[in-house]
């Protein structure tokens, strides 16, 4: 079985233990992992380094593509393994530990992580731990379901540390286009110019002289939480895809629309999963992740073709693709996330970018990450790697979260992760605001009408009559912004008393 | 002389005064207008169309580059013209319109407004009014002293008006790269790889059927309103020479360091006055408008090349400029803004970019626009297409306004164009605090004592010591976030009382 999966006789020999691998890691150091989403992380190492740093307190910077599944963030940060953690994350256990000051956590663009490492922005990668599912006589690595930056830590390690996972199927070769940019100032364009074109190598090439250790594994990804569509949801994808039609109507999109981003989780993998009553067809995708509903979208045969850096599934849906991987491998390609997020190519194929807002505020400032402005949920991820630079930026919520106690419209939001000159359309289940070309007054009002839930637009038109009365191209009333949010803090409820019995 | 300057006989009939010029306008037409950072404005059109304005009530849509001089964005204001305005401006009057919602003012990165109108994002240009130095027989324009969003506007717009002005040397033909990207999704790589490339046509093409009017005019740019460098700026400048020459050091950046990009006005360009004091050499910038610092390096010869999409003096610099545009021309190009400021060119460069701030806060989100967080001051600019995509994105302002009663360090900034994903360093008078790879309470103990003014450094040392008492990934406390600003307001100055007395 093994000679399939390590075509190389002379790495054989460095097959071992997870324990054993741990012992090439030190205090100091900074780790690449891979994983993205919870797609394509290591299953062991984690594991093993976590226990080092109960046993002798071994410290670690660690810098992943995304998210890593298996609980792994949760288990190393418990250990007191992380000192550093960068550029994502969305596990409860590390983000208390982030929360609480005991992790230095980095939060950044992830198209941009790698580009900083080249550029010894931030300190070098000392080793990295990839998963692959097979590994070539020459060295090279076939990747499993995320590419994430993958690449790159392998490129700039010292050494490399191998998890080869059994679990995964060798029909993966092949899915893959790994592509870095060269050194600036005199780097070439990126030549991406199409969805579906490949411009690097199916494998990831490296010396095997630098693969130190390799781990066996046999355990499947971490399946994604995303909850089934809602009321709410369904509202809000019914509204998109009516925007959408317009846009058709008015001539300013084709049928096919314009290649489509979403970023992760309920709500946009609930929008995309609304595409399926469209009559939109020969769409595309240009994502960093793809979820159930892509792989829907592909069934239907409304979505030609998807790339991504990451393949994030249910249960159910991910053996699906792992016993079915001929049967989508020419409509799917997984890139490097600095090519699927990157700017150049999001501005060049005028992406329409679909993410999820914690909250925004009346002017269309966007908070992705910061719970009271004050308190990590997960990170600003790939949202601004597409929003600024999208022909169309799209941000979705809910209009309320806790039953109704928080509104997710607030005066003004108490941590920007997305400026106003980066949100085209917002979008609740009460309707949809279309931003183009307006000022803020214009904006504000606009949003109250038409995204606020009624429990909290007379609240809302209130603040914006009183701040306009008082001024300004962007008017604020500077001692009452966050009144929402303290309400909230000290009363458990954003509505004022009197609005509460409305 | 005409025939040197007009090269299409039948297009003499087309010599009008701008009154008449003005004629072919009606109320509810999006002007083009060129112009950016004062330079290559039109100097007779907006009076012409004012007057109107007042006579008839004449309501229009301006769209520029960015800043017009000649007062003619006040001028247009106080007309009641403009009914709509984007993406920038630098004038009190026009100033006063919009913060009193006068005027509906859209605020937008300036690679990215042709953009938005190229893909029917705003509504189409009906007629650009564009100065020129020469049309050739084929109809062609010799810009003058900046492209900004003058290509696109002609490229889209169904009439256009010239303004040939006399005044513009004959031998700024040839100073001008005019490329505008296709349309998406089938868009080709902007192929620039280098500062000095040229990659597009030095003259603007044009049919001449579609030149509607020209008007002859002979009066120079407004001349910049830079101050000289001071003790302040000059502390700045020296801070930044100092960590350009640790990162060579360093071996992060060559002596040639990279392309350099500077925000317009004093401290910026004082900051590029300094490098005339350092060891740098070989060194180029890629920026949106060229300063007097620009031309003094290139005499100094440290700079050997300079791309932009304006060019903005003092008055003595300008004369001196417009008499040896042969001495600069093969060692300078200006383009369209889409292009100095296009995020796929900026990333790809690994572009230097110093920008000033406003203010910023203990986290590094910045302010560049909004005063007291709600009055507009001129627009974001091009600061975020630099600061996003940068190799170093790099803010500096002097830590006080209004002889120490304003701070420009504070808990939280009450406008957001910044965040703090795309700030690497802060600077004041006081030093620099190199944030890169730093989680946010590391951010804020350096920016506390490297950049604030004594007299403030307390007041937020205790901010923030309480607010990570509190807790959080960054931490605030929502009652206190703007009370700086509040006193400010209330009482003319930013310190507490028992502070002022320290």
């Amino acid at each position: 079985m093994l000679t399939n999966r390590i075509r190389n006789a002379a790495l054989e020999r460095r097959i071992m233990s997870a324990d054993k691998a741990a012992e090439l890691f030190a205090t100091g150091m900074t780790v690449g992992m891979s994983g993205f989403t919870k797609a394509g992380d290591c299953k062991a190492l984690p594991d093993a380094l976590a226990r080092r740093a109960r046993e002798d307190g071994l410290r670690l910077s660690i810098v992943t593509g995304a998210s890593l599944g298996n609980d792994s963030d949760g288990m190393m940060a418990e250990a007191g393994l992380i000192e550093r953690r960068m550029p994502f994350q969305a596990d409860a256990r590390l983000r208390r530990e982030i929360n609480a000051g005991r992790v230095m956590f980095t939060d950044q663009h992830l198209s941009e992580t790698v580009e900083q490492l080249r550029c010894g922005n931030l300190p070098p990668i000392d080793i990295a731990v990839v998963e692959a599912a097979a590994i070539h006589e020459d060295g090279s690595l076939v990747l499993t379901t995320s590419v994430g930056n993958t690449a790159s830590f392998v490129e700039q390690a010292r050494k490399v540390v191998v998890e080869l996972n059994l679990a995964m199927p060798l029909a993966l070769e092949g899915l893959h286009d790994i592509y870095t940019p060269g050194a600036r100032p005199a780097r070439e364009p990126i030549p991406l110019t199409s969805v579906s074109q490949r411009i690097g190598a199916p494998v990831l090439r490296v010396d095997p002289e630098r693969i130190a250790a390799i781990v066996i594994t046999d355990s499947a990804d971490s399946p994604s939480g995303n909850l089934p569509p809602d009321a709410e949801t369904q509202a809000i994808a019914g509204h998109v895809v009516q925007f959408f039609s317009a846009e058709v109507g008015a001539g300013r999109l084709s049928p096919a629309l314009q290649p489509l981003q979403a970023g992760i989780g309920t709500i946009a993998n609930a929008v995309l999963h609304g595409l399926l009553e469209s009559s939109f067809n020969g769409m595309t995708m240009y994502s960093e992740v793809l979820q159930d509903s892509t792989f829907e979208l592909l069934d239907s045969g409304q979505l030609t073709f998807a790339s991504a850096s990451s393949i994030t599934l249910s249960a159910g849906m991910n053996q699906k693709l792992l016993d079915n991987v001929e049967r989508y491998a020419s409509r799917l390609v997984l890139r490097p996330q600095e090519i699927s997020n990157h700017p150049e190519i999001v501005r060049r194929l005028g992406i329409i970018a679909i993410n999820t807002a914690l909250e925004f505020d009346i002017y269309g400032n966007v908070n992705s990450t910061h719970v009271g402005g004050t308190h990590m949920m997960n990170g600003i991820g790939g949202s601004g790697d597409f929003a600024r630079n999208a022909h169309l930026s799209i941000f979705v919520t809910k209009s309320v979260a806790k039953d109704g106690a928080i509104s997710s419209v607030v005066p003004m939001v108490p941590h920007v992760d997305h400026t106003e000159h980066d949100v085209d359309i917002v979008v609740t289940e009460w309707g949809l605001a279309d931003l183009r070309g307006l000022a803020p007054r214009e904006r504000a009002a606009l949003i109250i009408e038409r995204c606020v839930h009624p429990h909290y637009r007379d609240m809302l038109r209130s603040y914006h009559r009183r701040a306009c009365a008082a001024g300004g191209h962007t008017p604020h009333l500077l001692g009452e912004a966050f009144e929402w949010h303290q309400r909230y803090a000290a009363t458990g409820c954003m509505r004022a008393t009197e609005a509460a019995t409305v």
